[in-house]
This record gives C-alpha cells, sequence and structure tokens, in this order.
C-alpha cells in the first residue's frame, strides 16, 4: 500500500525562506500571516491530508462512484465522512475571502493545501478544487445577490461547485456549443442541453451543488461573442438559502475513465433548468476565464502532487528493495544484495524527480502569491509586474507541470520495475491519475498555444520582456557566487534560448502563423525550464545565505545546493535542443494531406 | 470502439525494397523467400490479425483472465477459438525451423508477425510470443530427445511455453534466486520454489503449458554462476508426447496489473515438480539469455506495435473531430470547425508518431535480418558483422523502442483529448498496454546498463565502432543527394555526439563506474536516434530512387522524404542535449545520501 507524507518542512521554506511572507505584512489579507502561523498551517495541513485524506485514495481508485438507477451518485466508502471532516476543520475557508466566512489568509497557503490534498488524494481533492473554481466566477462577476446567496454555503462547504463547459460535440472550441437559455421573464432564464465530462456533477456530500454552466441566448451571436454564464443550483434555494424544489438538471451517466475514479464525472441533462445569469449576457466567457485561470494553476499543482506522492512511494522502495550491487562495489557487503538506491539509473530517476517537485513546488506557490499581489500590491506598478507574470506563466504552469508530473510518476513507477505494474501496490493509480490533468482545464497544447499565440504577444511583448529582464538579472547577482555560478551562467544561456525563440516567432510567424503553433509545445517547455531554473536559483540562494549564516539544519541546505547543480546539469541542457526544434518551422509538420497519414 | 489495421504497404517497403530480402536468396531459409511470397505473407498476416484478433482486445481488457479455486485460469471469451484459428492458420510457425514442423520462412516475416499481432492485442500476442522464446532455448540447448519430445508441439501451438525467473525478491539480480532443483537420481529434478510474474503462466488454450525455470542445484554457486535452467512441463508427456499425469506446478494467484489484462500473469508454486536439465548444470543464465536476447526483440517491437495501433486511431480522430479553425484562415469555412488535423500541434504529434513508427519498423525488421544473417550469412565476416551489430542494438531496440512507444502512445490518447481518457475509446488501454513493455524482459535501466557495460566493451568495442562507420559512411554517401543531404549532415552530427560521449565513457568510467552508469539511460536515447536515422537516411535513399525511376505510388514515396525531414528537425537535435547529460558525471546525481531523499 502507498503511504503519502505532507512535505512540510519544503513547503515552509519556500513560503518563509524563499517567498517569504511575512514581508507582505502590510498587505491586506497579509496581517496575520506570520512565520509561525504559515508553519501552524502547513503542519496541521500535513498531517490531516495524510491521516484523514490519503487512507482513501487507493479504496476510492478501486471503488468508485456509483450512479444509482434514479440518477443519484454515492462516492466511494469514507469520502462523506472525511468531506465532513474537511469542512468541519474549516480548511476549504482558508483562503477564502473573509466578508463570506472565509479566513482570509494568503492564497499561498490555499496553495500548499492544494499540493497536499491532492497528493492524498487528487479524486477528493477535485470535490473542493471545482468548488474553488465556481467560487473565483461567482465573487468575480455575480450580482450581489447571488454572492450573499450562495458564496458563504460555497465557501463553508455546505455547498458544491462545478463547471460545465463540454459538450458532445464541443471540447476546447466553444464556440461550438449548443445548450440554450431562454429567459423565462421573471429575471431566471431556462437552460436545456447536454453536458458532459462535469467533474464532481452529481455526488453524496453536500446538500446542493452549484453547477456553473455556459449556454446560448436565442440570437446570440453564433460564435464565443454569443456564450453566457449561468448559475444552475441543483435544489433551488429560497431567499434564506435553504434548497427546495429540485432542479430540472440530471446526471444520465458516469463515465469510465483511466483513471479520478473516486471523482464522479457526469454527463449532465439540463431539461429546462432554472438559472440565474452570472455577469452580463453574452459575456460568460470572460467569466468562465476567471474560473479556468484559477482551476490551470490548480491543476498545475496536481501535476506536481502526482509526482511528489509517487516520488515518496519510489524514494521507499529504492530504500527498502535490494538488487544487485553498487557499480563501484558491494555498499552492503553483509547483505546478499545493496539497496536499489545505489544504482545511478534508480538515483538519475529520483533526482530527476526531486529537482522537478521542490522546484515546482516553488514556482507554484510563487504563482499563489503573484495572483495575491496583483490585486493587492500597494502600487500600481507592482500589481500590474504581477499580473504579468502570473497571466505569462499560468499555460507553463498546467502545461509543463502536467507533462513533467506525468514523466516523473511514470518514472517512479519504473523503479518499482514489474511491482510498479501490479494494482495493489499503487504506483500505477499515480499514472493514470496523473494522465488527465495534461488533458483537462485546456489541453497542453491549448496551453501552449495560448502561452505563444495570447500571452508573449499581450501589452507588446511586455510581460516575457520582464521575465527575461529578471532571469538575467537573477543570474548576473548569482555568478559571484562560487555555488551558484555553473547554475546561473547555464540558467543565462538557457533564457538565451528562449529569447531566440522568441525572437524566431516574431520573425517568422507574422508571415505564417503555423510557424508560432509547430514551436509552441517546445516553447512551453523552455520556459517550464527557465522559470524553474530562476526557483532553484533563489532557493539556491537562500541555502547558501543559511550555510553561511550557520542554520541548524545543514543537511537540508546542502541538499537544496546539490539539487540545484543537478537541475543544471540534467535540465537545462534540454532548451538548446527545444530551440533548434522551433527554428525547423513548421514546412515539414504541415506539409502531408491527410491521406498521407492513413494505413494501407 | 478502437479499430486496427495492419500497415501492410509499409512493411512490404521495408522488406522488399529497403531489406531487399531477395538478395539473400543464396542463403538457407531465404530460398523461397521471393518479393511476392513476401506481400503474400503480409497481406495475409496484416488479414488475419486486423480481422480475427484485433476485435478481441478491448473485450479482452475489460474481462481479463479468471482464475479459480482449482488452480484452473481461463482467458477471456472468444480467446480460445482465435488461438485455434492462429495455430490452424499455421501463423505460428511461420519462421520455426523446419525440422521440427515449421515453415522456416525468415525471421523478418516472423518480425513482422509480431509487430501485426500485437498492434490488434498485445496480451493476445504473448501467448504464443512466450512460447517462441521457450522453444529458441530449447532448440539451442536442450538434448535431441527433449527437443524431438517438445519442440514440435511447441511450434504447432498445440503447446505452450513460459518463462520463469523472477521471484519475490529477486527481478533483475538472479543470483538471488530460490528455487531448489533436487536431483531425482532417475535423469530428472524435484523443482520447489515460487516464481511470480509468469505471462501466460497458466490458461485454457493449450492441451500442455512448458515451463522454463530457472533453479538452483543442492550445494551450487550462491551466485549467477550456479543457476540451472528446466523444463517443467504442466501435463507430464509420454515418450510419444502424450500429455499425462499432473505435475507438481500450480498457479496460486493472477495478478491485478495496470493493463494486458487479458494475459494471465501467474505466481506459479512448485512443490517438488518433476524437472528435465536443458543444457549444463549451473549453465542456465547461458541457455535463458538466448530466450531473453529474442523476447527482448520481441518487446521492442512491442513499444512500436502499441505506438502504431495508437497512431492509426489518432489520425481517424484528428481527420473526423472538428474543433477550432486552422491558425491561416478557415480551411473548410463551409463547416463550423475545422477537422483537428489543422492544429499544428495536433500534427507535430502525428508527425512524431509517424517518424517513430516508421522508423522504429525498419530498424525492427533489420534487427530480425540480422539475428538470420548472424547465423547464415556466407562469410565468417558478414556473419560476426551481423551479431555484433544486433548485440549491440538488442538493449537499444527494447530500450529506446518502448520508451519512444510508450511516449507516443501517451501522444496519440491526448490528441483525443476528454475523450482519449475514456474506458470505451480504447486510446487509454494503449498506454496501460505499453506501459509494461518498459519494464519487462529488464526494465529499461538494465537495458541501458547491458549497452553501456557491456555491449560497448565487448571486444574491445568492434561492434560499436563498426557501427559509428557504417553511418559516417552512409551519411557521407547521401551528401551528395540534395533531398537527404539535410538529414545526411543533421544525422553525421548526432552520430558525432554519439562518439563524443562514447569517448567520455572510456576517458571517465575507469576511474569511477557510476559515470557510466548515471550517463547509461542518456546514452541508450542517443544511440536509439541514431539507429533511426540512419534507418531514414535508408528510406529517403530508397525514395528518392523510387520517385526517379518513375515509381507509380509517388505519394507515398514523397511522404517518406517528407517524414525524413521531419525527423532530422526534430528528432536528431536532442543528441546534443543528451551528450551533455552524460558529460556531467555522475557527482551532484550520487551526492546525496538516502536521508535527504526523506520527506520531512
Amino acid at each position: 500500500m502507498p503511504t503519502y507524507k505532507a512535505p512540510a518542512r519544503d513547503a515552509r521554506f519556500i513560503v518563509n525562506e524563499v517567498l517569504k511572507l511575512e514581508q507582505y505584512a502590510n498587505l491586506p489579507g497579509f496581517e496575520n500571516a506570520t512565520a509561525d502561523m504559515a508553519e501552524t498551517v502547513i503542519e496541521e495541513l500535513g498531517k490531516f491530508t495524510a491521516e484523514v485524506i490519503a487512507p482513501l485514495n487507493a479504496s476510492g481508485d478501486r471503488q468508485g462512484c456509483t450512479r444509482h438507477p434514479d440518477g443519484s451518485v454515492t462516492t466511494p466508502d469514507g469520502f462523506r465522512e472525511a468531506y465532513r471532516q474537511f469542512c468541519e476543520s474549516g480548511w476549504g475557508t482558508l483562503s477564502a475571502p473573509a466578508e463570506f466566512g472565509g479566513q482570509g489568509l494568503p492564497h499561498v497557503l490555499g496553495f500548499v493545501l492544494e499540493e497536499f490534498l491532492c497528493s492524498a488524494n487528487q479524486a477528493f481533492a477535485m470535490y473542493p478544487g471545482l468548488t474553488n473554481g465556481a467560487i473565483a466566477a461567482i465573487q468575480a462577476k455575480a450580482s450581489p445577490e447571488l454572492q450573499a446567496l450562495y458564496l458563504p454555503r460555497m465557501i463553508s462547504g455546505e455547498w458544491s461547485g462545478t463547471m460545465n463547459l463540454t459538450e458532445p460535440q464541443c471540447g476546447t472550441d466553444l464556440g461550438l456549443i449548443r445548450t440554450r437559455a431562454v429567459p423565462n421573464g421573471d429575471g431566471t432564464y431556462a437552460i436545456t442541453g447536454t453536458k458532459i465530462f462535469i467533474s464532481a456533477g452529481e455526488h453524496d456530500l453536500t446538500d446542493n451543488i452549484v453547477h456553473l454552466v455556459l449556454a446560448k441566448l436565442p440570437d446570440a451571436p453564433d460564435s464565443t461573442k454569443g456564450i453566457s454564464l449561468f448559475i444552475v443550483p441543483k435544489f433551488i434555494p429560497d431567499a434564506a438559502g435553504v434548497p427546495g424544489e429540485r432542479n430540472a438538471v440530471s446526471c444520465g451517466a458516469i463515465e469510465h475513465k483511466m483513471g479520478i475514479h473516486a471523482n464522479s464525472t457526469c454527463v449532465l441533462n439540463y431539461d429546462g433548468a432554472t438559472g440565474w445569469l452570472v455577469g452580463e449576457e453574452n459575456k460568460g466567457l470572460a467569466a468562465m476565464f476567471i474560473m479556468m485561470n484559477a482551476a490551470r494553476l490548480g491543476v498545475g499543482i496536481q501535476g506536481l502532487s502526482q509526482a511528489e506522492v509517487a516520488y515518496q512511494n519510489a524514494v521507499a522502495y529504492a530504500a527498502e528493495r535490494r538488487q544487485g550491487r553498487a557499480l563501484t562495489g558491494p555498499a552492503e557487503p553483509e547483505e546478499k544484495a545493496d539497496p536499489l538506491f545505489v544504482h545511478p539509473d534508480v538515483r538519475r530517476m529520483l533526482m530527476d524527480a526531486k529537482a522537478f517537485t521542490e522546484g515546482m513546488r516553488t514556482l507554484a506557490l510563487w504563482g499563489g502569491l503573484q495572483v495575491e499581489l496583483a490585486e493587492k500590491a500597494a502600487s500600481e506598478s507592482e500589481r500590474q509586474a504581477a499580473d504579468d507574470l502570473i497571466g505569462l506563466l499560468t499555460p507553463v504552469i498546467k502545461g509543463y507541470g502536467t507533462d513533467k508530473g506525468f514523466e516523473v510518476a511514470v518514472n517512479m513507477q519504473q523503479i518499482w520495475g514489474g511491482h510498479g505494474y501490479i494494482v495493489e501496490n499503487g504506483m500505477e493509480q499515480f499514472v493514470r491519475d496523473a494522465r488527465i490533468a495534461m488533458i483537462y482545464e485546456g489541453a497542453n497544447g491549448v496551453q501552449a498555444m495560448d502561452l505563444v499565440g495570447r500571452k508573449l504577444a499581450a501589452n507588446m511583448g511586455r510581460a516575457v520582456q520582464a521575465f527575461f529582464a529578471l532571469v538575467d538579472e537573477e543570474c548576473a547577482a548569482a555568478k559571484s557566487e562560487p555555488q551558484l555560478a555553473e547554475l546561473a551562467g547555464r540558467l543565462e544561456k538557457a533564457n538565451g534560448e528562449l529569447k531566440a525563440a522568441t525572437m524566431w516567432f516574431m520573425q517568422n510567424a507574422m508571415t505564417n502563423p503555423d510557424n508560432a503553433g509547430a514551436g509552441a509545445h517546445h516553447y512551453m517547455h523552455i520556459m517550464g525550464i527557465v522559470a524553474l531554473g530562476q526557483m532553484w536559483l533563489r532557493m539556491g540562494a537562500v541555502a547558501v545565505a543559511a550555510r553561511n549564516g550557520g542554520a541548524s539544519d545543514a543537511a537540508f541546505y546542502d541538499a537544496k545546493l546539490v539539487t540545484a547543480r543537478y537541475f543544471a546539469e540534467r535540465f537545462l541542457p534540454d532548451a538548446g535542443a527545444l530551440r533548434r526544434k522551433i527554428e525547423a518551422g513548421s514546412s515539414s509538420m504541415m506539409e502531408l494531406p491527410i491521406e498521407a497519414f492513413a494505413t494501407a
């Protein structure tokens, strides 16, 4: 049976030592976020997720969700009780706004929770995760009346939320939506259509489920400009918030999936269900993107979370399983064989996982901070800088984070050899669960196009230029420190490859936009590597200072410096190869007709 | 429901135009292998695998194998009938030796069969696949009496075979084997112990199952030098080959696995079972390696096969599913959206799959030819050259072929978006099935060490030097052809990276063997890329000649040239990055103690 222990020490290091959360104490919501408080929250989150949520991961996968003939869905054994404890402990309210009953703590701590919860049990984490996305959209765009009615109950966890975008004919291309919304004349709308792949679409955890549904008004433009967003509650609440009449939305089926079995992925049928408009008519996409952006960061964290839990279990196996001898001679001659840990190829996969998870954790938590600084930083220029950076890096955190997170989960399964392929050992579940994160909330190819087609060009490239300059500046500053000079030098070079690739797009995508599309995936990966490198430089600087300052936990900081070096040596070289692939352009990629791909 | 069509045109191209099988008509077994005959065999194999075997793939995955309380195992519905047809059609005898009832055709055609059969249904293919491995060992090492008794019935498919290496405490490290063989005094041995992960270990397809079992004699050296190989039949045959008494071997359990559900992976308990020695006492490992080498090439083909069938289904979806618009403007303005096929990132994944599968098919079939030339070529120097090359490239075909095959299967699932995660669409099964090939028959890290630790150094590097020279020679020859010059130039450069990496090992692995271990995985991947590049150069040369000669199927040859260019632009750049990773050595990889990996 796999196990999970929250990486509390590392999260504390990032929050308190790298991001230095305390320095923002002057900003609203950060007043109480002292280092001690962050430490306490992180420790308690770690205990709760490891002790209450993780034990339900394998059993939830095995049992899955059950749809009953009346359309109701029950979650796996133990989920209701665990969810009750989750709400009672107040974890769902952690970084929710205080005016609606949240604790109003920094998002960074909310992101720590997302990672721990997802590592413990991704399918479980999705129930509150989807609710958070719905909360964000309602908070940003719904009327004060709708906010007052829905937000407190969603934040407390009494009610949950969903996102309803996909239809059978319509995934990425939301212009193809067919679900209709017809005004009832009383301010409400009658919603009719079929939505598919609705995570947490129907279940037994909450008293009500608040569906956020994209639909088209009669005579709306037949494109993404004609989409509106509606709240469609499963039970229609009265003014006091008591769920009443059952709305005309029902679960037609739950999907059989490769993984995340314990989350109910539903076909939802809307049959004239009563809905309330969120924001303005035909402006639903803007509201939906608020959910999507929050959700994309959350999905990036899922990539990290599955890599992390798989890594922990691979470390345990590598320490315990004995097979073969160290190449340099028996490490433990008194035993019949050495632990797997002595083999360089096993170590390669472990170090790769360590360099990714620790770097990615820093990038994700840094991202959580930028989300908030974009709103709350003291000056307009600071707010804009944070908003630029998180806008630029959201597709990278999602796309690179989940691509690499999946790769790491696969490698950790590999360390288990044949035993990794056996269901009962749990490693294969991490791989199956990690796989979905590359697909949902915008498949990673969509993330890459968002990055290259939208984020690079926004404001005349302001965000990406700022990113380049920041990385170069940090590299220049680090070069004088002998323990960081190699990383700084290699990172500067990788940043140069990224700049060159950007320049190549500028010169070649105007005449042929396929040249941007052809290199988008590679570009997203270079930027992921560079962003992680930047985080390793920051961690490295903290580690050097801690060692020089005589910090007590020397082994922890020494490991950071070794891992930073590993990152420099094994991650950064890919940047050059990726640039060369980008510069190959779209010609050989796009030349063949579809017939050339047919099997004969 | 996924579909499968055998890539007969491409196999024919490789066998008849690239490898030119007819040129070997002077060698034993090749006499009848005319181009027409090869074409007929390939077409018929294609029909049989697509029509009879492929339809059982998804249902077999869903149903799996069933172990009954008496220890017997039934395969999924339809498997018995399909296996009967497989035997009756004589497919199992294709390249088996004529003296024992085989058709004695070239191995190359046997390899075509392996690919088609595995694409159609990997779990099914493993039943005859394991039998083939057992046949190879018996043919090479068993006494004439055992050969006469077992080989004809195994070749006809009446009896099947298994390989019994793994035990709970012993995977890669066969020195740890505990299964005991005690002489009975009548020339037979009593075998006692537990074997795990035995593919096709117990089932209802054949009248008998011939287990090849590694065990230790009393007082044998306690290392790999003390291992012997035994035949242990499920039913003990009389001299006429009629299965009689049930032997003391039983299936204790079947494993629950991530994939290949339709193959019964068994725990086999030997309780004083009667066994017959194969070869000499304590020399079992040599015999087992004959099976392993054949099996490793077969597993490399599995990587290809899952990539191929996943690719076919991704092509179909990309042509049919409409979502979004081409970046260069609507491709089909009369429709509401363009097919996925117009999107560069979709095309990237399809071209990547096309470049891999067609290159890998060529490499695998080339490998099948070398196996036979190593035995049968007219001169000793030709035999040695073939033996050197296939010895060198066997771990590459297995390790690179399955790593990249899995990656391609994952990408093909990605093209299906959310629908790729749904069980009923079948894409996720290809991923789950492909995953095992990276693990069994020596995990890919073991392949990498076989390559770097054993194959490079053998005969003072004779094989690898010959490989380098051959690639350089072919590059030099191709540079004068404008349509191949770019590929030739880039391949020469990649070959240079491989040479530099080899030199680096020579200079740095003697003082510290971990430097070889640390780079082994990367080295295997460079060599995979270079070997595929060599095959693309050969295919390209054939395509140029065909076009110049006015061949009728112009589109086919043109597609080869475009794909060769894609390969040059998108696969070969990785060689440089991989070399740089190798040259980083083992220092940062091996420096941390196990405690540094523990979660705190």
